[in-house]
């Protein structure tokens, strides 16, 4: 068998270095058997800053292979980190050139480092679409007018955080609505909650990993117990079908995930900032 | 003076397009003059939706540039994308080839896609720190001893979404402390706060742009008041300065970036998943 490959792979960065962290993030999932670790060098904007990052990656143990994803624009800084060796990856600089030459304008380097506060509208809608979600949660003081999309789902089948990822990157008003007991004798929701039918999306996930959230929170308890689980995700599933509310099992899937998939189901896509 | 050119860009991806989003983004930022228009085309998984892909690009309004960003996988659905014409613009490809080389191994695009589910026990970590983030917030049922970092800062400092996003992010236990007027009446934190010193991270924000925000909760009051919200701000900090506490001016900075510089501050990078 072979032996297993080390490799250091290093996000290098003038700004937060989430661009290139995704970027490489990306790439390395596409290879098995390499041991990857990961290390994210952020605002390297100075020859100190850029120094010490090209030390931290010349000392890497002499064992691991190092790539390093490199998106700092001052060319004196790069050269710096350049000089500590390891696989140099630059996801940008071809791309940029092509785009200029097809749109027959010069980039300017300096313009995109300043995004983050060119962009306050959006980032308003943002901050505002968190305090929504935050006060739209677990149905309480439910204002659905207001509201871009309705989460449905039983107690713990992850309403909360898909609400808050939608709020912090698409701006999106997102409320969530827990199904409850009386929902599920009953076999249907409130009227309340119905009238806004073209908004709502249910999540559903495996009653054995719902089980086992529940039990974190209330140990050996009625709300836990497994076959309690089942029945409410079962009735869950009868109440979506019946309404046609399009739905999704969160069991496997990332919150990056459901949440795109919900942008698709509702069409919420043209919200897009 | 020149006209201004429209472009149209697409993110193309078997996935939920943020990796694409993330590199186009960061590309289009890099032009002024140019106004361009974002589409989002995810889960492009079968002939169907490559189809329904291909048709809206070569739909685009003649007046516009296209640049289609993919990273769609499969030979065939990207020809069939690729059909649509446009600028073709494939950040992964080139880059996979040369760490392939570079490692000695080849890549496997299928591992890449389920990725998510791979990902469970960060994927956990991950909603377990947003609950945590939730249920600290706003000094309510603090364990501090618990968390990774505290957020300190007056009412409507941008605290609650920079927990928010640190937690859901890189599942990082957040608590927040919001600075009460009886600690900046005594000019001091309260000693339960204090003994977590090294986890102290200050927020601080324009005082005019305070009034505003806090204008839109509670119209007229004393608590949105310019005066009153000038003299919170420079009480806060004045106690972070006399503790050492480091901190940031939330104004013109986005959620990514406050996060990114948070977990410099505190040396938290090494818990990146």
């Amino acid at each position: 068998m072979a032996e297993i490959k080390n490799c250091a792979i290093f996000y290098v960065s003038d700004g937060t270095a989430i661009t290139a962290e995704t970027v490489g993030r990306s790439l390395i999932t596409q290879f098995t058997g390499i041991n990857f670790i990961e290390k994210r060098l952020a605002f390297i904007n100075n020859v100190e800053t850029a120094q010490a990052a090209a030390d931290l990656i010349k000392n890497t143990p002499s064992d691991y292979q190092r790539l390093v994803i490199n998106t700092v624009v001052d060319i004196e800084l790069r050269k710096i980190i350049h000089s500590a060796g390891g696989l140099k990856l630059d996801p940008f600089n071809r791309l940029l050139r092509r785009i200029e030459k097809n749109l027959g304008v010069k980039s300017d380097p300096g313009v995109g480092r300043t995004h983050g506060m060119l962009d306050s509208t959006s980032y308003n809608a943002r901050i505002e679409a968190t305090n929504f979600a935050l006060s739209h949660d677990d149905g309480v003081n439910l204002n659905l007018q207001k509201a871009d999309l309705i989460l449905l789902g039983v107690s713990r089948s992850g309403k909360t955080p898909t609400c808050l990822y939608l709020a912090l990157h698409y701006g999106l008003k997102a409320a969530n609505y827990p199904i409850t007991d009386e929902d599920l004798e009953r076999m249907k929701l409130p009227d309340d909650v119905m009238m806004h039918k073209q908004k709502l999306f249910g999540l559903t996930i495996d009653p054995f990993r719902l089980s086992q959230i529940r039990s974190e929170r209330r140990p050996n308890s009625r709300y836990a117990a497994l076959k309690k689980c089942q029945m409410e995700v079962s009735d869950a599933e009868v109440i979506y079908h019946r309404n046609q509310i399009p739905f999704l099992n969160t069991t496997l899937t990332s919150i990056e995930e459901i949440s795109g998939k919900i942008m698709i189901a509702l069409d919420l896509n043209k919200r897009l900032y």
